[in-house]
């Protein structure tokens, strides 16, 4: 096990909520097909001038506020996102950590691992504070709003904007990692992909390269490995798991992952119909909602499940403390 | 003490050397006069066709052979740049991962820090290993060519390409990081910034938003402090250190450096001269050919410092094992 605890979550989705059935209405589609295809009612698209700083810091100070900490006293930054953030040099955890005050008493570092990225960072994170760096403050902004367009149908009625933080500190007995298996396949023909504007030369929005069905048949095998390994390297089975939060690109993927891995529903916390797919914030979001709304107890066991491109895929399995 | 130890590491010089002479008479400039200014002589450009991943893959693959070591040992690839590669989505150690031939074997996270980005990953990559999870292999590369061209002289007469690489794994008796001590300070006017063309819509260049001296002030100040905190941390003082590794962003700072912080110029290895100002790969790249070059021997102490934009700064402390 890796001790570790969360100290504290938050989550927000930035700028007016923009329905599917007005998204459809604008590409000539009917709203009610493209609700159950996508399984999303509404996304939120943050404002135009919503800096990813701002955004962060404001999410960050709630997961604070919720774990009784100054943000002076966090060691270590860690700012995940598919994309990054306003800056590329420097790294945006400065800007994160600047506006939140912080001089010098803590570092920042970027992270990116598509949809995968929270779960990396949950794991890294869980390390520095087994090895003595804590509290960590992860914070997850993704704005998908910002690299799709109306020429693109499949990814403009998905993608939404999340932004989420987590604050890990150190653990109680008991509480912790029971274990974390993550990996990637790059050798997979990649299914989502966001070319690198600094490289291309010209403006690049994010494509899907595969089918549907495809990357459902990408994603089921890969949420299959990474929960029957993290079970098995914690030597429990699914019903001795009381949360599952899996990744939730959009409605049909977690029908597909619920009823595949067979979890009862009401072990989930269902947020991409209200979301839309945003990247790394979707655990991370589910997760603070299962903090906020559900009877988690002590002695609990959290499963986050996740798969993105890459492909990446993993799993981390969290016990909860006193 | 953070227990770990330095299992190989690698470095490369992509495409050809690219002369301090040819760039400024390019540019009009007398040779002469910017080979004193920029400490620079030659730095190697990619090739245009060059890919990120395979320079990646390539030194990563020369970093376990001198481990002794296959790629399907490793469990964890850190791929850092301050550009990302030529993908955003997915993260590129997908990729990196993919030419080496791994599936499922290992995962991949991108890192970006800035110029720090490589301390920021051996720091890591250190909590990993000392937690579990081992070996890690770490990739820096750096393409400063394609961030800069000749409408902006003071970036496009210091940036260079290079490769590096390193892979961690379990310590020997009293081997390992005896103290690591990282920050970054947002607050700080931003001195060199990329911007991000995903939320600018437009091609973008790295640019140097102040004066060469204040970088200067700003980059001395933020070392002795580093320097000072991580020797103060490990109980030791500058007459303990066998080797010093610096961040060498150009020749007028590594020199102020040296004479700053009162080095013995025997216990450094200068590289900025043949390789110009290669960001994050600048460290890794004197670590490899301090490894091959210099009697390194067990108990020697090697401090690794370095400042980056951010600002981040800070000094990793390793001891040399048997």
């Amino acid at each position: 096990m890796i001790p570790v605890r969360i100290l504290g979550t938050a989550s927000m989705l930035p700028g007016r909520a923009v329905t599917t059935e007005e998204l459809s209405r604008q590409l000539g589609r009917e709203p009610a097909a493209m609700m159950r295809r996508t399984g999303i009612r509404t996304r939120h698209w943050a404002e135009p001038e919503a800096k990813v700083a701002e955004l962060g810091a404001q999410v960050l100070r709630q997961a604070l506020e919720v774990a009784g900490l100054e943000a002076r006293q966090l060691r270590r930054l860690l700012f995940v996102s598919s994309t990054g953030g306003e800056i590329l040099i420097p790294a945006s955890a400065n800007r994160v950590s600047a506006a939140l005050g912080l001089a010098g008493t803590c570092d920042g570092i970027d992270l990116n691992n598509a949809c995968m990225g929270f779960l990396s960072a949950f794991d890294l994170a869980s390390r520095c504070v087994a090895t003595g760096l804590s509290p960590v403050g992860i914070v997850v902004v993704e704005l998908g709003s910002r690299i799709v367009d109306a020429s693109d149908a499949r990814p403009y009625l998905v993608f939404g904007d999340a932004v989420a933080a987590a604050v890990l500190g150190p653990a109680r007995p008991g509480e912790g990692l029971l274990s974390s298996v993550l990996a990637n396949d790059g050798t997979l023909p990649p299914d989502t992909v966001l070319e690198h504007p600094v490289f291309t030369g010209r403006p690049e929005k994010v494509r899907f390269h595969v089918s549907r069905d495809e990357i459902l048949q990408i994603a089921m095998n890969a949420l299959s490995t990474a929960t029957r390994t993290v079970l098995d390297q914690a030597r429990v089975t699914l019903a001795d798991i009381q949360w599952v939060l899996p990744h939730q690109p959009n409605g049909a993927m977690l029908r597909a992952i619920v009823e595949g891995l067979g979890i009862a529903p009401e072990r989930i916390v269902p947020v991409v119909e209200e979301t839309g797919s945003v990247g790394a914030a979707s655990i991370p979001v589910s997760l603070d909602r299962l903090w906020r709304t559900r009877p988690v107890k002590p002695g609990d066991r959290i499963l986050m499940v996740g798969v993105g491109a890459g492909v990446s895929h993993g799993a981390l399995l969290y016990q909860v403390g006193e």
